[in-house]
Formats: C-alpha cells, structure tokens, sequence
C-alpha cells in the first residue's frame, strides 16, 4: 500500500477527476463525439495540438485515434500533411492562452479547419476561436487562483499536485473515456486497436 | 455531467487508480524515491524511456523531473548524452517485453548505469534487467489475460478501457505523485517548479 | 564569402560529396528507386528510422515522401501505425551497427516488411538484414578508421568534419536527388509537392 | 557512379553550395562564432528553433552543441527550459516568415534572449527580430521567385532541387562549418564530441 505524498497526491488526483465527471457537460462531449464520427466518415484529416504535457496527453489520444483509423497527425512532429476545409483540429491549453497553440489555432481557422478546444477557460483566446469546447476543470500552470468552476472540485485546499497537473490528468482520462465512445459507436472492438498498433516502436 | 462510455470509463479509470494505491508497494516506491534523490544530489543524469503511450507518459515525467531541478533527458528526442556509470534509467513497460527498450537498458546495463523498471511483471525481460522495480497494476497492450495482480483489482469484469490504458493512467498518476513526493523532500516549492517551466513551448 | 574553419569545412564537404556521387552505384539507387515506385503504386507503408543525425536526415526524407503522396512513418514519433508484409522500411546507419535500429530492422524483417539500408557498410548487422542496400561513403561515428571504399575519396587526409558528419551531409543530398528522380518517375511538379508541405507547421 | 536525376541534383546542389561559401557573409559569420564563443562560456541555454525540414537541420546542429558542452534545446522536444535574458536563441527559417517560429522568437525577444535567425531575408519578420543575422541563399518554400542574392548563384535556370532544399541543405553545411569552427576555438577534438555522443540512442 503505497503512502507518503506519493498516495496522498494519487488520492487527491482521482478524487479531482471523480468530482470533475460531474462537472464535465455531457452536451460539449456530445458535440466532440459527433465531430469525431462525422470527420471519420468523410476521412477528414485530425490534427492534435497541445504545448508542454498538455501536448503529451493530446498525442497519447491521437494513437488512440490512430488505432481507431482516423487520419492523424501531431503538430511538432515530422509528419504533418496539409490541414484544409473540413479537417479538424483538437486544441487542448488548460489556460486557453499559450501563445503557440493560440498562433496554430488562428492559422488552422484560417485554413477552414474546424477546432475543438478542450480548456478551463472557454473565454480565453483559444476558446474564442474554437468551434466546440469541451470545458474541462483544472488549476492552469499560469494562474495560481483557480476559477469558479475548478474552485467547486478543490474546495478551499491548496492541491498538492503542481501547475496544471489537475487539468492534464483529468484530460488524459477523459479522452481515454472519448476513445471507448468512439470505440463503441464505430463498432471497433479491442482486436480492431490491437491491430492498428505499432508493432515496432519507441 | 458527462454520461455515456465516456463517464463509465472514467469511473472504471479512477476506480482501478484507488484501487492500484492499495496495491503499489510503499517500499518500491521508496527506493524509487531514495534513488532520485540521490541521482540529484550526485548531478546524476537521468535518461527517462518507454515507448508508445508509456513513453508520453515517462515524458510527462521527464518535464516534472526538468522542473524540479534534474539533468532529464528522453530516449528518441534529439538531446540525448551520453549515459555513464552512476547515472539513472527510468524505463516504463507494462509488458516489460517491448523490444526496443529492453535493447535500450540493455545498453545502459552495460555502461553501468542504474535501471528503474515500472513494470506490471516483474519477471519480465526488463524486470530482470532493474535494480529497483515498481510493480504497477495494468493491463498490457500484448496480452489480453492479466496477471493474479491485476485481476484482484479488476475482478471479474472484462474493463472498457482498451490495450495498456490502465496500466499508463495508473503510471502517470503515481509519477504525478513522485514528484510531489520529491518536492517535498527537495524542499522545492510550486514556485521553483514554474521558475524552470519553459516559457517558450509546443 | 565565409572564412576560416567554416569555410574549409564546407570545401572539404562538398568535394567529399562530388567525389561520392561517382562511387555510389547506380544499380543500388536504382533498386531503391523502383522499390519505391512499387511501394507508391500498392499504398504501401513506408517507415523511415535511424539514430541521432542519421535519423534527422531520415526525417527529412520522409517530409518528401509525404509531398509526394507517400504513406510514410518515422520510427520513435507518435503516429506509427502497424508494419506489416509489404510494407517499406528505410533503415540509416553509417556503421550499421546502431543497435536500436539493427533491433528494430529485425522486427521489421519478422513482420516480412522489406528492407533498403543506407549503410557505408554492407557487411553490418543492418546490410545483413537488407533487401536492398545503398552503399554511402562517410565515416562513421564509431570507428576513427575508414574503410577503403571512403578513403578512396578522402586521400590520406584526416577530415575536419567530425564523427559521422560526411555520411550523413552525402545520405542527405542523396536522398534529395532520390526524391527528384521520384517526382518525375511520379510525374509530380513542385506545386504537387507544396499542395501536400504542411501548412501550421513546427 | 550513380546517375539519372538523383546525379544531376546531388551534382545541382553541390553546385549551389560552392557558390554560397562565396556569398555567405564571412562578418556574419564570425557574429555568430563570437555569440556562441560568449554563451559557452557564460553557461548560457541555447534554444534552436526552426519548423519543418529547418528544423531538422537546426536539430543536427543542436547535437553538435551538445557534444561540444553546450546546454543546448530544441523547441518541441520535450526538454525544454525557462529561457532568460542572456541566454541565446537560434532560428532557422528560409522565408523569415514561417508563423509559429516568429511567434517563439517574439518570445525570446520579450524575455531577453538574444537570436541569432539563418535566413534568406534579412528585411523579414524574423529577420527584423534578430540581433545577428547570416544570410544564407537558397529558395523558400513559399516564393517559387528568388531574391537577387540566389539568383545570382542559381543563374536564370530553374532548380531541380524542389522548395526550400537548397536553403536547408545549404544550413546543413554551413552549420557543419560552424561546427568545427566551434571545436577549434574551444579546443575540443573529435574524441571530446564523441565523450558526449549518446551511447544510447535513436
């Protein structure tokens, strides 16, 4: 039985996101899932964005939707083919303001792409380009004063976890909870993942 | 509030997370604890690897260690010295089978450096290459039978979550835990871990 | 017009460059060539790998491989789907004893995915392994020693340029000219290219 | 004595580059020797940062600055600092005007970092942000027009070699220059680059 802060953050972490399941809107997940269907039926390519280890989570969904067959990419790495009309993008900034997702954003929107954004803060400038926000809580590595709506699942504690730790955790699991949805609605079974998976890899 | 196989995953998630805490050793996290602290005190370097989804996770604690002071590096990105005796090999495997990093401590078993394995199986290819093992519950993306270890948490039921999730939402929680662990023990504040959180970032 | 060590260094480059394009064979470009052609017409999947600078100048032919319609990977980055047989694998290693990529040529070759080498030295464990090989002078990181077929071109002089530098400068503008007699077997204009080049790109 | 387009471009762009060791500034080049001479010795962080195959060539030479001492990053890698005033940023952009690297060297500016932008517009976004410039030839990605300065060298026919190719591999060369350069000011060896060259690598 593991002690020491080590469990005292582990228990701090999964009661944040036990609380944040109720506070996530199942319409915005809703408006998320259907776009996903949609791109995957007209093979519209899906860029995922994301800075520091926001990006980190939003790549561990786009194997997810790689074993799923969508046509992905990750901005940063070495292939990323060109994103037009239709394709979609899936922006995730606890805070909404990192200047480089914010610039992709703006070039992607240009572009006619459609961007999902997945944040704390839907007024932020990310949220203002976004066509659907999914609002997810979480402190932001920015501010140290959460807003109302994290402020609910903390209470008045200070978390234990740094930074925006909050917000990247609860965001890996609920975008593994989006993979079984799609999973379930694209008629995909574990075998169907297995099989898209990388078998020589690092 | 989120519904669908969205919300019924992430309670699966969570509810496996709380579980895993009762069943990670406290004294395998110890050493693990003991042995980063020491790596930072000795300068050590410390060379952090996994593949696929458990290598986002292992930089997603790479970043962590970054902040807090350490001399990180992440097998595959392009700044990677050269490892020597003394230093430290975090290496993440569910399995503890995947091929290219049970090559890669290999090699760093060779220049005398010190491997922690996280692992489901202790028994494994890179179990028994460790010096100091963490044995973390989880499905693995190979096989679809668990182990007794697992089972005990997951009972009976076949799990929503697909291939190696639980075992890397389980890993990304207890390293999140670590670090807060190593705060404290380092005596580092939130404020230190911002004051080397990268400011210029994709 | 640069001076000093620079300049001597880029002299020394070039001229190690022309003197290679007369000792590469073109029987060996040849295969590769047609090789990708095959690969092109049946959709295959290409995987691109190679350590350190090698495999920065891999990454830079797979960009190409995308402008010009490839399905084309890159070992070690995040979207890596399944190899299967028939698939393409594209391994660069000077010595061709880069151990992560001699272990992943070989769960290549499991896979029945056939292999081109880009190696100073057939005889390698990597050239072993090959279908295809394309001999490329340089020296390699490893050995201070040159075999006779690169010191054929670089006389009796020690290189300024360090440590694998010659293989990988010659493996890059080789692969640039593989990539233009591509676009016109393919019968593809550079605005074919520039409508797949990346538009929100790092 | 290989043939056929891949001889003509390799025999093009090696043409390209003999010439641009004439039209490279050598006062330029000796800024950017003194400003790197300066950060090694102060300990200063070195940030390269360059999009696409730019970017790839930035990281080849971010290897060279490893294994010369440096404490050297590459933007969209993991490990990534704070970047501080004094401490230096390398960008690498053809057309000065790629969106999310002008974007990060805003940012550089802003926290005092100093740049140093490889261009071939000096008069561009980048260019206009920079303390020191070296003016590089070659085409971009985004003009299929050349300014005066590569026109001179490429004279009125059309370049095989497609996009940004001849800038980039020209960089390549130069930095490899640059490199050893470096070594021979710091009075390092190629055994010293290879004392820090991974042992563990991909």
């Amino acid at each position: 039985m593991v002690g020491g802060f080590t469990r005292d953050t582990m228990v701090e972490i999964t009661n944040f996101i036990v609380k944040a399941i109720d506070s996530i809107s199942d319409d915005e997940k809703n408006h998320m899932i259907d776009e996903l269907l949609e791109a995957y039926k007209r093979g519209a390519r899906v860029l995922v964005m994301g800075a520091g280890r926001s990006g980190l989570v939003g790549k561990s969904f786009a194997m997810r939707l790689l074993h799923l067959g969508y046509h992905v990419y990750v901005l940063g790495e070495t292939i990323v083919p060109r994103i037009r009309e239709g394709d979609l993008v899936i922006a995730i900034s606890g805070s909404g303001r990192t200047r480089l997702i914010v610039t992709a954003a703006e070039a992607a929107k240009i572009v006619g792409a459609k961007i999902i954004a997945l944040t704390t803060y839907p007024d932020s400038p990310l949220g203002r380009l976004a066509d659907i926000i999914v609002r997810i809580p979480g402190r932001t590595k920015i501010a140290k004063e959460e807003d109302y709506f994290t402020r609910q699942i903390l209470g008045i504690h200070e978390p234990l976890a740094p930074l925006g730790t909050l917000f990247e955790d609860t965001t890996m699991l609920f975008l593994d909870g989006v993979t079984v949805e799609l999973m379930k609605k694209l008629g995909k079974t574990e075998e169907d993942l297995r099989n898209e998976h990388a078998n020589i890899e690092l």
